[in-house]
């Protein structure tokens, strides 16, 4: 048996701006600092000794799980660090405030772009270029739908999440609103068409008990 | 051609009560932050981009580690812990004043303890037992010498950070005054009767740069 708890970052400049973010590397607010800090207090009652931290390549769940890994005392756990746990890409929507999106393509198409499963933004021209994702030969994508998130998720979740949890090691995630929503649905083995109902917070934790199979015996979420 | 700097923690909680520490996870004190801080700017300020930074499985390391990569918007990049970067163990001087050891031992013996080679601090009964050590399989020492020190951090150097430094990557160290005084023993090829002269200040980061085979090019120690 072994417990996975999974939580996103704290708020961050975008997020309190009300801006599409996806793969820009936007700090935290104080506002998502103490909401990190509230998390993991959440956590922390929970008594568990993790084996590793998932994370992903952008500041806001970085910090976040520095902070967490601070408050449960835990700070000499490894903070495995991938892209594949990035938000999902905004594409050409990065950047813009969400009420100036909807003015200019409907409330229904940015609510499909927001919610839906497959419903891809609108893309780049051109890929971004970044030292973090050129030195590893990783293309930054023009834009993802939810469920391009989910399969580029996916092998990172095969290969070095759920192993260490058949192995009956606890693990934590730190990630983003899409990336986290990806997972749930994978997890929780919800259809495409109902996605959309599901919303992950930032900075309230949820925790699931697998047994030796690695199937679901609890899910819950937590709160203070 | 790449760049190793090398740094060590702020200042403890341990080094501002003149504490013997070793292995004891004592956290930073408020001047201890402040000093990792102005490290960050110094190492800012030679525009290096690293590609992987190597700290201990103790507190002060870590998070001396994290305000570092946070200032240098480097925070992507992996940060490894090894037990193999601790501080050097104390043994049973561990959580002595050192004016109430050299009272006890001799103000000639301390400084054989604390700056000599092959000096063995007294001997702990029995090992410590902590899950992060535990967990790897890895004894708590009783006590440990610089020599013991510097032969348990070699692998590391060899096995995981050469390597690296062979391959054009650079790689920044941020651990313990007696690891690092082992390093720059090993790596300046200082005689033994000659080490109790090299000290190592909290937050005073060095520079090396090396050839393609690994020889030193030049080595300076970094000030704002």
């Amino acid at each position: 048996m072994a417990t996975l708890v999974i939580t996103r970052h704290g708020e961050s400049q975008a997020n309190r701006d009300n801006i599409f973010t996806g793969w820009s590397d936007v700090p935290l607010t104080v506002a998502g600092v103490e909401q990190a800090q509230k998390a993991a207090e959440t956590i922390k009652k929970q008594n568990i000794e993790f084996s590793d931290v998932h994370t992903s390549f952008l500041q806001r769940a970085i910090v976040t799980s520095n902070l967490i890994c601070e408050q449960l005392d835990q700070l000499y756990i490894p903070i495995h660090k991938t892209w594949r746990l990035n938000e999902r890409h905004y594409g050409a929507l990065r950047g813009m405030n969400k009420d100036v999106a909807k003015q200019k393509f409907g409330v229904d198409q940015v609510a499909k772009w927001r919610r839906g499963y497959a419903d891809l933004p609108p893309m780049l021209d051109t890929p971004d270029h970044d030292r973090r994702y050129d030195e590893l030969g990783v293309q930054v994508p023009l834009s993802e739908s939810l469920k391009m998130t989910e399969e580029r998720l996916l092998p990172y979740w095969l290969d070095h999440i759920a192993p260490r949890l058949l192995d009956g090691h606890n693990q934590l995630i730190v990630a983003h609103g899409s990336t986290l929503r990806a997972l749930v649905k994978y997890l929780d083995d919800i259809p495409d068409d109902q996605i959309n109902t599901v919303e992950i917070a930032n900075g309230e934790p949820i925790k699931y008990e697998f047994d030796k199979h690695l199937h679901i015996i609890s899910k819950r979420e937590l709160t203070n």
